[in-house]
């Protein structure tokens, strides 16, 4: 039989190996918690990152993450706008509702799974202004979104005007940032900032990207970190060998790793889009594939031993990794090519 | 000037006489809370009325009614079907993610703000049974709904059916109940059974009925009883003098004070109905009426002291209650007709 | 049979003729929930009242009073310290749990339920500043005690400016505050001061004192009653027909209402104290007497139709209201002093 | 300077290495979450140890094991029995209340931070049977104690059996459980089930005995096992790479590690133990001791290099680990005996 070839997500790809010497570099004895010398960096590391200070928080999920940060801009009897097919909606279980003591998702539509102001506004601007109604205290949204797209720093700064319009806070959820960022290329530092935009907050994944168990809530207003380590500390999530996270964080930053893995598996999309033509239902701005596909031509496909996951009756999405094989994804565009 | 002539709500009317002289008569020292001789009543009486056994629980609001109810059915990390223009979606809030700590509302479409079997299924039914997706745990409707339709009881019977099927709950918001009771017609009893249905519990409403502060949420399983009576504590809505709230249902219970007083109010709505014609934008089954107006015709009605709220630009809300005058019915039946 | 001299409770004691007067005179149409002509009263009342500006919003019950307070003062992940005899912590059915998302309240020590700076820095004083430990973010006082003390305004002070020192809310539990600010003499105003102090949130209650389902949060950071509308929509008490909760509020300042009849229920207190001497647990200082008294004793003045609930095995509860009978106090207070 | 000999805690030792080869044998992509071939042995092998079927589910810290479990037992308006210095209850960040939505510690006193059932009923009998205080759901116990104390087969059983007849789940906290386990001798079956009695719940703790991030719930009614899980994800605790968790169980439990691994930090403490006489404050059944030591005394320790905590102004504690090197042991029992 043979190995299936894999594009069926990210989410569950081997760990980098430079994050497991990191990991095996960090077994000596330190403090607990996060009071090891490793979790002290973070701060620092980031604020070099993104070229503003910010805090760091480590946690093991990047629905953890995403609580966690909008915990620090909505109340229990507000709500989050975001997009109807946003992950926190669709994919976290209700974690928000949980993390955030029941306050509400509103959901609004938007292209490809991104939002913009005017999608927000039609969502909102009927809201009375009453007790009667959950107010919006936030907006999430998704970098890159559900559909691989990705938000133009321009697109970031009219939602962040939007939002301090309206006093609400905005936040990221960045599970593949590092895809969105490495998508329109430039230096590590650059590709950040540009990517994360004047947001309050980012989930910055690194699970899906060569991680095993680390993402970073970043927070660029640092005197929100106490609630946020309180909130981790009470959602169980703060783990006493925390330096084995903090270690993968770091790994990823070192030499932007992060970068380096995320343009690895975009080319891999791009190498796959190339063979797809008119069945692209999204633009590849990442590294997943929306593509037009009959349930035959899937299961050719899938006779050739590409594992993929179905997207609704006449669709297939494809997930690239870090360490996606050139060979397999070059197979793959032209499998798709040839039907 | 002239005094306007109230079709704006049911829900700040005054306070029916008998139930008045009711509270007045429980003045004498009794048992706090809910051990006095008023409030021990209250399950035969809605027993004998609804002819199967259940408890009934007062409470102040017809917000805490359903979500005390939902409480008896919906887990934490479950969620609460119900139409995307339901009452506890739109008007309550927040109360249900308060309540069911976090449970998400899941918002199903259906004609007239009613719910059938398809409407909830094309929501549920793409939902994978999985610890991603917030899955279902009870379905909640509106009798009469907020459109003024009346659920029939063939209607209930498919839908209780469903429900069993699919092991959901099935709750009844009856903030206007009596409304959707009288419609058909029948005695007290009769009509009571056709509008519950075989629902599991009811949020039986009295205050825009010619109550004060009074609801009571009726639970078709006596045993759910306990645990809205320890929530109804916790949640701050066990009076201590119960006794006044005890007092105002079993006014309206008596001599079916409830029934007559819905009958009244419904009878002046389709005294008004019958000037509407082809202008009605739901037909008229309770004490709402949705009319197609301009803002023109409305500002006529306005100055004849019509008073009653805009619904959306091109459209009108009135609301008859137990004590609107059939002149005034009348008038507005015919000033509409006149335009 | 005799009719039993009530001195049970204050809790269900009958309403007085000038609140129902007050309610009945609302009866007539208003706008719902609390844009009512009385409701819009409240804040200039009370703030007249209390001679500093304060926004007032009514609800209910004392529970919901004192979470819907506390809620402005305390994060879900954080605490309150209050007395380990407190009503908020023995009999609300947890209700600060649930009002409050899941913070903690924390027991101190102190006599007479009372608190002093030094009963609350021994509790928290351990606490180590650290995520693992939950933090105190206010302090609950009950003025009068759950034994019948009251809180000086140079004890309150203190309280004061201990809690701001540590950077704690400080919240007033009122349940029976008519009773305390009536203890040591003066007007309305010197009363009302005196009792508040400089606390940030007062429950006032009403409902013990002959109102019928009327407390007013008081707010003396009128900014906070924002929140507090929110969660009380939130939590199923905004009435819609709040304007006969603010006829109750209203009636009860008229003339100095709640005065009156606190002074009254207070020198019912002081006369059946009388009679007690020795046997007296705590000093006398509102409405509430703690009197030793064997079993044997205790079924003597039962005996004698006096009604009371025993306070663990060798004492007993007595509680005056605004209505006790002057006869009644003083055939009490010569029973117990002729045992 | 020399290295400190490192009695702190056993909760930041390293990882031992068999659970390292154990996660690196995991790298190759399997399903995402728990849907990997290791995880889905963990029940059968679980099942084995026990001689009972049981589920179990990993998750990342003992404090997200301990409130998942409780949540299958406790209702949001219920209570957790535990004692006042419960882990759960002094230093898990109020976890408890945030996870259980409310619900309320209800602290027992007792030696050793254990329970009986007489400390149990000392504080549960005066709880009056009404909604005005809030009832026990369920007793939480730790194995071994937060003094290092274990519960014997006979005293599991009586606590399993008061359990029983008031109604009331009984978890166990076993962050230690493998040293308490280990503590009276046997083979890993016989251990296991003599230290786990015939509870309710398991948090299994195999993070401070040489796991890196992976504690097992165990629910000795599997049925419980779905709730568990969709909590999990709600709380996201759900991880997507979770084969490197249940990798990480496997391993302790493969050839018993698990087990040899707590004999070997016992051993250490008995060692220690050796040398304290009558300076231990709570005899030595696990691996922490509790040591009473002077200011002074304990500054001469640290002189020596002995790194732990100072309990209070006389006493230090010191915890041995899986990986203590037996001179380190050695050496401090007679620095101790020295003194």
């Amino acid at each position: 039989m043979t190995t299936p070839r894999p594009f069926l997500s990210d989410n569950a790809a081997a760990v980098h190996p430079y994050v497991w010497d990191a990991m095996r570099a960090a077994d000596n004895a330190d403090n607990p918690y996060d009071g090891d010398t490793l979790s002290a960096q973070l701060d620092e590391r980031f604020s070099a990152l993104f070229g503003r200070e910010c805090a760091a928080v480590w946690v093991a999920t990047g629905t953890a993450a995403n609580c966690l940060a909008l915990a620090t801009m909505v109340q229990p009897h507000g709500g989050v706008v975001c997009h109807e097919e946003a992950h926190i909606e669709v994919d976290e279980g209700g974690a928000p509702g949980f993390y955030l003591h029941g306050a509400k998702l509103m959901l609004a539509g938007g292209e490809g799974a991104k939002l913009t102001p005017q999608d927000i506004a039609a969502l909102i601007d009927p809201i009375r202004d009453d007790v009667h109604q959950v107010q919006p205290h936030a907006i999430a949204i998704t970098q890159a979104s559900e559909y691989g797209r990705s938000y133009t720093p321009g697109e970031l700064a009219v939602l962040a005007e939007f939002a301090t319009a309206r006093r609400l806070g905005l936040h990221m959820d960045g599970a593949r940032f590092a895809n969105a960022a490495a998508f329109p290329g430039g230096t590590a530092q650059e590709a950040a900032r540009a990517a994360a935009g004047p947001v309050d907050s980012l989930a910055f994944g690194f699970i899906k990207n060569g991680g095993m168990s680390a993402e970073a809530v970043i927070l660029f207003d640092p005197q929100q970190a106490d609630l946020v380590k309180y909130r981790r500390k009470r959602a169980g999530h703060l783990q006493c060998k925390g330096r084995y996270l903090a270690a993968q964080i770091l790994a990823m930053l070192d030499d932007d790793l992060w970068l380096a893995n995320a343009r690895h598996a975009n080319a891999a999309a791009q190498e796959i889009a190339a063979g797809c033509g008119q069945r692209l239902l999204h633009p590849v701005e990442a590294n997943e594939l929306f593509v037009h596909l009959t349930p035959k031509e899937r299961e050719a496909l899938r006779g050739q031993d590409f594992a993929f996951y179905d997207w609704g009756d006449d669709a297939a999405r494809f997930v690239t990794a870090w360490n996606t094989e050139d060979a397999d994804a070059v197979a793959l565009g032209r499998a798709i090519a040839a039907l």
